[in-house]
C-alpha cells in the first residue's frame, strides 16, 4: 500500500504531472534541468540551495545584474535554502520528503550518504520516494568518484570524437557541441526514469506503492545516442569516424556557404532531390556525370560534388539561397542563430518562443514546453525566484514551522 | 474510469514499465528509439512495419548481410507487418490499440489522419490510449507539412550554428554532431511525454483514465537544449556564438593533440586545477604570468595559453598524457572512440557494454539501459526480429485470428 499524502490540489490545466511534488537537491545544469522539465509538465518543484545560492545563478551573460538564464532554468520552482552540512537541515530534508513524491539530485556519488541523506535514509523517511540521481559516471563502479565535468563526460561517451572534420582534413580540435549537451540529455533521462518509477508506484493495475532509485550517468546518457556504432564495432571491428559537416553514407548533404558567409544546409541525397537541385543550379547534366550517378558514386566523389555546389551557393546571399531551395522543394535551411529561432514563424505559432514578465528583467523570452501534451502551450507559472524566496511559505505550509521558528533557523544559518 | 484491459502479466523484474503494452507505427530513428527506451524499461512493444520492412533495417554497416544496428534498435520488440494503405490493415490497428496503452508514431503530420488513424479515430477505439507523435516541426503551425530531415531540424533548432569553430577561424563547414542527435533527443522526450500522460491516466490519487496526445517536434527538442541563449538574446540582444573546442567563458578547457594525434580533453579552468596543470607541465611560473592570472585573463588570452599547452601535449603520446593528467587529479580524458567505450572499465562494470547472442550475427555488443532503475542491469529480452516475425503470435493472441485467417491476410498483402 502506498503511504497517503496531502497532495497539492491537482489542477489538470498545469500539465499531466499536476499533483506531484518533487524536491530538487540540485545545482548547475543536469538535476535542475530534469526538474525544470517535470515542472513544465505540471509537477510542483521545491529547489533546495545552499544559503549562498546555486552557482548557476551567476552563469552566462548578465542583464541588470542577473543572469537571464535563471529566469528559465528555475521557472515553475519554489526556492528554499538549506545548509546541508548542519544536522537540522538534514532533518528538514527528511521531513520535507515525507510530503514529496520524488527527489532529484546531482551531488557527487557518496556525498548525500555522507550527509546522512543516502538512499536508505530517504526511503526510511518516505518509502514511496523516487530518488533520481544524476552523476558523471553513475552511482557505482570503479570510476564513480571521479570528478564530473560535462566536456569530459561527453568525450567519454564517444561524442567528441565524432564531432569533428574527417580524419586528416583539419588541424583544429574536435568541436564541442556549443551547449551542455551531456548534462541536458542526462536531465531528460532522469525525468523519464523518475516518471517511469512513479507510474510503477502509483498505477491502479499493479502499483507497488514503493519508490526506488533512478541512476543516470552523464557518460552513459551520451553513449546511448551512438546509434549502431557499438554493435557495428562488435561484429565488424569498425570504428565510427567523424564526417565533418556531412554524413558518411549520403551525398550531397552538408552545410554550404553563401556569398554573405551564411551557412545553408542542403539535404538532397535522394535521386529526385538531387535532380531538383541540379536543375535549380542550372547544371542538370550533373545527374548523368558518372561521378554522381547514384548515392554511392556521389559519396565516393563527395569532395568534387561539394565543391561544385559551393561554387554555386557562393554566388548569392544566404536568405536568397534559402528561399530558392525552399521554392524548389529541396530540404534546406540556413543554420539558425538564436535570433533566427526567436523570430521563426513556426516556433512562434507553436508557443515555443514567448515573452514572459520577470520581476528582475521585465520582458524575457522563454522557450516553450517540450513535449506538448494535448495541444496545451502553458505559460510559465513563475520565473526563477530569488534565493530563499519560498523559505517561509514552504517550511510553514508543509512542516508547520512558525515565523519565529523560521527566523531562528535563519539566525542559526540553517536556511 | 479507465477502460480495463487484459494486460500482459507484469513481471516487475523487466523494469518499471512492465505491464504496459505499446504499439509503434514508427520508422527510421525517432519513434523506434522512443519505443526502444520504453521497452528497455519493461514495456511490451509491438512494432508495425510495412510488408517490406522499416528501411532502417538496412542502415549502417552490414554483417552477414544484416545491419548490426537493428539488433539494438529493435530489441525487446515484437515485429508485425501491416500495409496501412489497405482498409483491413487500418481495422487491425484499431483492434490492436484496444489492447494497448500507448501508440508512438512518426509519420509526417496528417498522414495517419489520411489513413483514417488520426487522433479522433484512435481515441474513439480506445479512450485510454496515449498517442505519442514525433515529427520534424510539430503537428500544427505553418511549417508542419515540410519534409523532416534530421540535419535540417538540428540546424533550425540552433545547434548546427553553435557546433563550429569560432567565427573567422576556419573555412570548413560547421560540424554535424556525428549522430542523429535531433531524432534521438526527440525520441527521449516522446518517451517522457508518453509516460507522463500514462501517469496522469493511471495514478490512484486522481487518474483520469483518459489518454491523450503527446506532440514532439524534432526542431523544438533541439531548441530546448540551448540553455540561456534565448533569454540572453531577449534581454541583451546577444547572439550565442560557437566556441570551437573550447568554452567561451572558461580557460583552459579544450581538446589538445598528443604526439600520436590523439585528442585529449583537459578541463583545468579553476585556480587549483590550473596550478596543478602548470606544475605538471613543469611551468609553474605560468600562474603568475599576467596573461593567465585568473579565469578572465586566461579567457582573454586563450590562444596563447592553448598554444603553450599544445606545445607540451605534443611531446608525448595520448595514453601517456592521459595517465599523467589523471595521476595529477586534473579532469581529462582522451576523446573516446567507440572502441574505447567498448573496453572502458566503468562502462563494463555498469553493464553498459554487454555481449548478446543474436541469431543473425552470433555475439553482438549491446549498450545497456539508461536510466538504470533500482540498480538493475537487465539484459535485452530479445534482439531485433525478422520482418513480420510476430505476425501469427500477436494477431493470434490479441485479436484471436486463426492460422487460416492470418494466411489469408498474408495472401491479400495486408500483412
Amino acid at each position: 500500500m502506498p503511504d497517503t499524502l496531502p497532495h497539492p490540489q491537482a489542477d489538470a490545466s498545469l500539465g499531466p504531472l499536476a499533483g506531484l511534488r518533487i524536491l530538487e537537491l540540485g545545482h548547475f545544469v543536469a538535476a535542475p534541468f530534469a526538474t525544470r522539465l517535470l515542472g513544465d509538465l505540471g509537477a510542483e518543484i521545491i529547489k533546495v540551495e545552499p544559503p549562498g545560492g546555486d552557482p548557476v545563478r551567476q552563469w552566462g551573460a548578465r542583464h541588470q545584474g542577473h543572469a537571464p538564464w535563471w529566469s528559465v532554468h528555475a521557472r515553475n520552482k519554489r526556492c528554499i535554502t538549506l545548509d546541508l552540512k548542519q544536522p537540522e537541515a538534514r532533518q528538514i530534508v527528511l521531513d520535507l520528503v515525507q510530503h514529496c513524491d520524488a527527489l532529484v539530485e546531482n551531488f557527487r556519488p557518496g556525498q548525500l550518504e555522507k550527509m546522512g541523506l543516502g538512499r536508505d535514509a530517504l526511503l526510511a523517511a518516505r518509502p514511496g520516494l523516487v530518488i533520481g540521481r544524476i552523476s558523471g559516471y553513475g552511482q557505482d563502479g570503479p570510476y564513480r568518484d571521479k570528478p564530473a565535468f560535462g566536456v569530459i563526460g561527453e568525450a567519454i561517451g564517444g561524442l567528441r570524437y565524432l564531432t569533428d572534420q574527417p580524419p586528416g582534413t583539419s588541424d583544429l580540435p574536435p568541436v564541442r557541441v556549443g551547449i551542455s549537451l551531456g548534462d541536458s540529455v542526462a536531465g531528460i533521462y532522469a525525468a523519464l526514469g523518475v516518471v517511469a518509477a512513479l507510474w510503477r508506484r502509483d498505477n491502479r493495475q499493479a502499483g507497488t506503492g514503493r519508490g526506488g532509485e533512478v541512476d543516470v550517468a552523464l557518460t552513459e546518457s551520451v553513449f546511448s545516442l551512438l546509434e549502431g556504432a557499438l554493435p557495428e564495432y562488435g561484429t565488424l571491428g569498425s570504428i565510427r569516424q567523424p564526417a565533418g559537416g556531412g554524413i558518411a553514407t549520403a551525398a550531397p548533404t552538408n552545410a554550404y556557404r553563401a556569398r554573405d558567409g551564411i551557412w545553408v544546409l542542403i539535404a538532397a541525397n535522394s535521386e529526385p532531390l538531387f535532380r531538383r537541385l541540379t536543375a535549380l543550379m542550372g547544371q542538370p547534366g550533373l545527374v548523368e556525370d558518372p561521378r554522381f550517378v547514384g548515392n554511392q558514386q556521389r559519396v565516393r566523389n563527395v569532395a568534387d560534388l561539394d565543391a561544385i555546389i559551393t561554387a554555386w551557393t557562393a554566388t548569392m546571399d544566404g536568405l536568397d539561397l534559402e528561399r530558392r531551395l525552399d521554392e524548389a522543394g529541396i530540404p534546406s535551411t540556413r543554420a539558425f542563430t538564436v535570433a533566427d529561432c526567436a523570430t521563426d514563424p513556426q516556433f512562434l505559432a507553436r508557443g515555443m518562443v514567448r515573452e514572459v514578465q520577470d520581476p528582475l528583467h521585465g520582458p524575457v523570452l522563454h522557450p516553450g514546453v517540450v513535449p506538448r501534451v494535448d495541444g496545451a502551450v502553458p505559460p510559465p507559472r513563475s520565473t526563477g525566484p530569488d534565493i530563499g524566496a519560498d523559505n517561509a511559505a514552504v517550511l510553514g505550509e508543509l512542516l508547520g514551522k512558525t515565523p519565529r521558528e523560521i527566523a531562528a533557523l535563519k539566525d542559526a544559518g540553517v536556511i
